[in-house]
């Protein structure tokens, strides 16, 4: 009866999109500890719309930083285990002066609801929340068993995640996990994602005099901290955009020629990707790959920001005695984060400029992943996603990371079914960041369509 | 009568010295525009303080920033004229956590007074103005005619002074200059300055896409504007500390060798200047030339601060559309800072990295000067400082600048004579700037003594 459930979802959606402005306005920025209280509102909300929801077990679990929340159903005998995950922190929403409407008032525009976390991943992972309650208002019961695992700390590494699930492998056993953390490769096609890059952030320091000089006094003898963060930082990479630490692409395997053929026929315009998501005069990378190789299938090496001297306005003529910049690399399979990051800290030693010390805080580092598209649970999600949008499924990947997909596959030895409702243009950790509202009720409805399918396979 | 002078100064000493303090007390620091107020109190200060001291016709002159302060005495019928410059601004006091005690609070330590501008330059100035009130109240009268022209744009590029000289010849018209805003060689040596390096101050702003972007989603084909800076300013310098600015070097002249060669009789010692000024691990810098002409004769490119992305706590992964850095170049003798700033913009044109915009602005521009060490008032200045500190003058250059040295040769043709009292760990710049108190008498009583032997000599 999957009428039944789009019925409902109909009937509901002003109430739908009321609860999800509500969860929307708490700004639970994990990141920035002033907002710990903000975050822990975030994982209560959660708690008690898994419980109104219908879910049972609810538990807040405390970690070193911010709670998981648990929730379970587990009466669908025989049936398939499905693990849900998502997460409720959200990325910081400077600059702010940038945002047309304030970031943590939601905001619906042009068929879009605008604020931070409206598509990364408080609109998403809600959607699984609200497919389970138009599941039990239609049929009293689940057609499958399904564990709930949201966390609040995605955007700042996921630590405390990765504690957890090695150390409760029985709890939150399961065939499969569902995450919507990803994005519909253009409106109207229905997507899943079988591939994720790994992160790893570091913070590098440079120092260079004791104390901040008077660069007429000492400049063409001393070191200077930013400029010696400068150097170091510009010899990663080439020109031509590939990374210059020795042995970054010793494991990097290749996509398989199927991937490489299905990607061609994706529709992308390198022009509409220039002028409508990046927006600036050409784009960077490396020259043989193809723009979605790029972003999909190679490392990367970001420099998120840098600060260090003199920033205010006018002229100060300092030599800088320390500067900080935050770094990445994005990792594609079959990389080892450890010997990436040894190969980092080894390039660090042996390109430090003169007179310069340089310290690395290595933040998180996470491997990326890669889906089988044969498993079971993919078929059913493909199938799922074409009959609700009346269309093929495409298969592709992200460049984004979400961790704990990798730790699943490890410690639970499930697949990710990782079904997502953004698009390209949601400005996912930008300013304006916004969910087509009608994606939101879309993938409540293709969700509870997933799990009714599923629901007719064989379980463990 | 030296001793006369030199008897009101020591019996005068603690009112002299709380009256600098009070000084100090006002945060004249010119680039901030929130202490434009503070800027002109202290600006009214000196003008109260030269009509107290005796001089006549106290003008405090309007311009489109901050004011300057004009005051005469031109009854030395004869005899010469000595056009007296100093500064009242300062620089910002920041990193403000790094001071013992607060940068506008004078403190005395160790015979040190400490303060933002307690060398750099009100305690300097300052003692012009003490000198002319010692010998009002020995002789009644002055030994020279006095001109005191005194600006608060020094630290931001001086660009109202600039303006001011050309259009008032006449009224500035006099025999020589005098400037006390540079250093002892080591304390206790008397030290005449004879060089100035010159200085072309910029920002350079880049800009990548047109938003801050998601780098899982873009990063691998979007440009990033803080690496874009990053390359760019890369390339400025090799790793040898020469810049790689075509043109830069072209017009530089090397300095004469009887002028090298007392540099080589000045007790330098590169170990007690990396240890006790810099405080880096080792000296950096163009490995052919002696420190001392790294910082006195060559030209060099700093980066003063850099600002972009994200740089609070914890990590945020987006790829920044903007950022902006503060970069300056000394100049030395010869160098046209018109051809610098032209080569430097046309080095920017050749070097923008792909996809990357970059935005300069070039906030002052002025030249090197020398001054003729066998100028009679150099002679007579290099006297009455061997006389007060019982040792023989050394010339040195210095490798900071005070753009106006050049603009008295140009529009008034004079030299200036640079007395300073300066000691090489005042910290000019820098948190903890001091000034040693005995200098403060002892610059008062030199600059006494040097107008009485110049007025002994024949004026115009």
């Amino acid at each position: 009866m999957p009428c039944a459930v789009d019925n409902f979802v109909r009937e509901n959606q002003t109430r739908l999109l009321n609860e999800l402005k509500d969860f929307l306005r708490i700004p639970s920025i994990s990141t920035l500890p002033e907002h710990r209280q903000d975050v822990r509102r975030a994982a209560d909300f959660v708690a008690q719309q898994m419980k109104a929801a219908g879910l049972e077990h609810i538990e807040v679990i405390p970690t070193g930083r911010h709670p998981l929340v648990y929730g379970d159903w587990l009466h669908a005998s025989g049936k398939p285990t499905v693990l849900c995950y998502g997460h409720y922190d959200v990325q910081p929403p400077d600059p702010l002066e940038l945002w047309s409407t304030p970031p943590f008032e939601p905001s619906e525009r042009d068929g879009n609801l605008y604020a931070r976390g409206a598509c990364d991943d408080k609109g998403q992972m809600y959607m699984h929340i609200k497919a389970i309650e138009a599941l039990f208002a239609v049929y009293g019961e689940l057609p499958v068993n399904v564990k709930f695992l949201i966390e609040g700390e995605e955007e700042v590494g996921g630590e405390s995640i990765s504690e957890h699930v090695p150390k409760n492998k029985e709890k939150l056993n399961a065939d499969v996990a569902l995450v919507s953390d990803t994005e519909l490769f253009a409106d109207g096609v229905p997507t899943l994602c079988v591939g994720l890059r790994g992160l790893m952030y570091m913070e590098v320091e440079a120092r260079g005099p004791a104390r901040d000089l008077h660069s007429g006094v000492y400049g063409g003898a001393a070191p200077n901290a930013v400029y010696g963060l400068i150097e170091l930082l510009a010899k990663a990479k080439g020109a031509d955009g590939r990374i210059q630490i020795p042995g970054v692409y010793d494991d990097v395997t290749a996509p398989a020629p199927a991937e490489v053929e299905s990607w061609k026929r994706l529709k992308f315009s390198e022009k509409e990707f220039l002028d409508n998501e990046v927006g600036s005069a050409e784009l960077t990378g490396e020259p043989d790959q193809s723009v979605l190789a790029r972003v999909w299938a190679r490392p990367t090496f970001e420099v998120h920001g840098i600060a260090g001297g003199f920033t205010g306005a006018g002229a100060k003529t300092v030599i800088p005695a320390k500067a900080v910049a935050k770094v990445s690399m994005r990792l594609v399979p079959n990389q080892d984060p450890k010997k990436i990051v040894a190969a980092f800290e080894q390039w660090i030693r042996e390109n430090t400029p003169k007179g310069i010390q340089i310290q690395v805080r290595v933040l998180s580092a996470g491997p990326a992943i890669v889906v089988n598209p044969d498993h079971p649970a993919i078929h059913v999600a493909a199938e799922a996603f074409s009959e609700m949008l009346k269309a093929p499924t495409v298969f592709i990947r992200s460049g984004g990371s979400i961790p704990i997909v990798g730790e699943f596959a490890e410690y639970l030895g499930i697949p990710t079914v990782l079904m997502g409702f953004g698009l390209p243009d949601d400005g996912l950790h930008s300013p304006n960041e916004k969910y087509r509202i009608s994606n939101y009720y879309t993938g409540i409805m293709t969700i509870a369509h997933f799990l009714e399918k599923y629901g007719q396979t064989a379980g463990q």
